[in-house]
């Protein structure tokens, strides 16, 4: 399997890596004019890309017509996620990355016993691990990690953007298997909550604002593992984990 | 919700709680006679306990008819995992419990990374994190947490023990939304690899063995997300997730 790479440069059949993606192939890997790798470019098409030129800190490619990548899905999830304590973001991005979200959405609400602090840090800090995480489950896509909305208000206004979104609530509501099918939403969000969940006008104001209210289930789940299990459920209802 | 506790000392209409959980429901919670909590009992069903005397270090109950928890899932879900590096199994072991995981049983395996190393001690210490967990979850069983497997042709073995088997492998096999329904089994065995996956003999050891090769979709998940998507399909699936 030839080795990935993500470029934001690609245009006009040219494309360009550097920095430490440049140094990786030219001296780990001792590329040479003529090689090929897969170059997976910002519109989120994978390219197979052809060594033409290599400088120090840059190597240069002419690329083939982008297709889209086989480990994407064919919607893009985006999860809201209620903020957590500690360093739980981190392992929610890894896995959600994984499972194939599109963007992670965090935010504050009513309950949340996290509470902001030099979050344009952690941002930066998210996005590094979706990066991160995106290369190592061979993703043609990196998730944008979202600065964190400031109230579930924000959450319930955004959701206007989606085809169908999910609030997942204790107690539950429909099964999931009745709602999600192969095809059924091109965007699709899914709204979990921190370790204190949701307060019942929070609830409320989810389904107001064309929510679908549903469960994960008897057993309660912790916020770190609610996300994973929605994903997983959201993704093979869909027939993107197949 | 009344507070529910785990205990072994049930039978005839009788049951005790001792040790820490006597203390935390006379001393912290002040319990008196006459109230009533949950008592899980030894068969894995959930009782309504009266506390009938409370002394020290001892807390005594009359018990109702015992009756299937709605928390425990209609079938019995082994999770045959590899055995990972470094603390990965914790969570492995606390995702699967809430997600109502009925036995965890560690494998080695030839690519497992990890070497067994004062494997008792594990265990017990396994068991314990499988314990707290399961209460908070709202479990009515504890899930056990089995002594590792010594290699993966005892693994092969066990699975004759099951109804179903679905051996989890890169690359693939038929989509689960096919193989499992509601009802479609009481034993179930999911078997998922450690980061260094299987190999092929294994894998074809797998399949003689009669378990199905499934696949997780184009994603590469990691050696801790695979078990936590695997078990949430399994649930979802046989309708165990609503």
């Amino acid at each position: 399997m030839p080795h990935r790479y993500f470029t934001r440069e690609l245009a006009d059949g040219q494309a360009a890596l550097t920095g430490s993606d440049a140094h990786h192939l030219a001296n780990v890997m001792r590329a040479r004019a003529g090689e090929e790798v897969v170059l997976c470019g910002p519109d989120g098409l994978e390219y197979t890309g052809t060594v033409t030129a290599i400088q120090p800190g840059r190597v240069e490619f002419s690329v083939s017509e982008g297709a889209p990548s086989k480990a994407e899905p064919d919607m893009a999830v985006t999860l809201f996620v209620g903020y957590p304590k500690q360093g739980k973001l981190d392992e929610i991005i890894r896995h959600s990355v994984e499972l194939g979200v599109h963007e992670i959405i965090p935010f504050f609400s009513r309950y949340c016993v996290a509470a902001p602090k030099k979050e344009d840090a952690k941002n930066e800090r998210y996005n590094r691990i979706a990066a991160e995480a995106a290369k190592q489950a061979g993703r043609a896509q990196i998730p944008h990690v979202a600065m964190p909305l400031e109230n579930f208000d924000a959450v319930c206004r955004a959701l206007s953007a989606y085809d169908k979104s999910l609030f997942f609530y204790e107690g539950g509501g429909s099964p999931l298997r009745e709602l999600l099918t192969p095809g059924c939403a091109q965007r699709l969000a899914l709204v979990t909550g921190s370790e204190g969940g949701f307060s019942t006008e929070e609830a409320a104001a989810a389904a107001e604002a064309g929510a679908m209210t549903v469960g994960l289930g008897p057993r309660i789940l912790r916020c770190e593992t609610a996300p994973l299990a929605a994903l997983t459920a959201a993704m093979l209802l869909t027939g993107n984990l197949e």
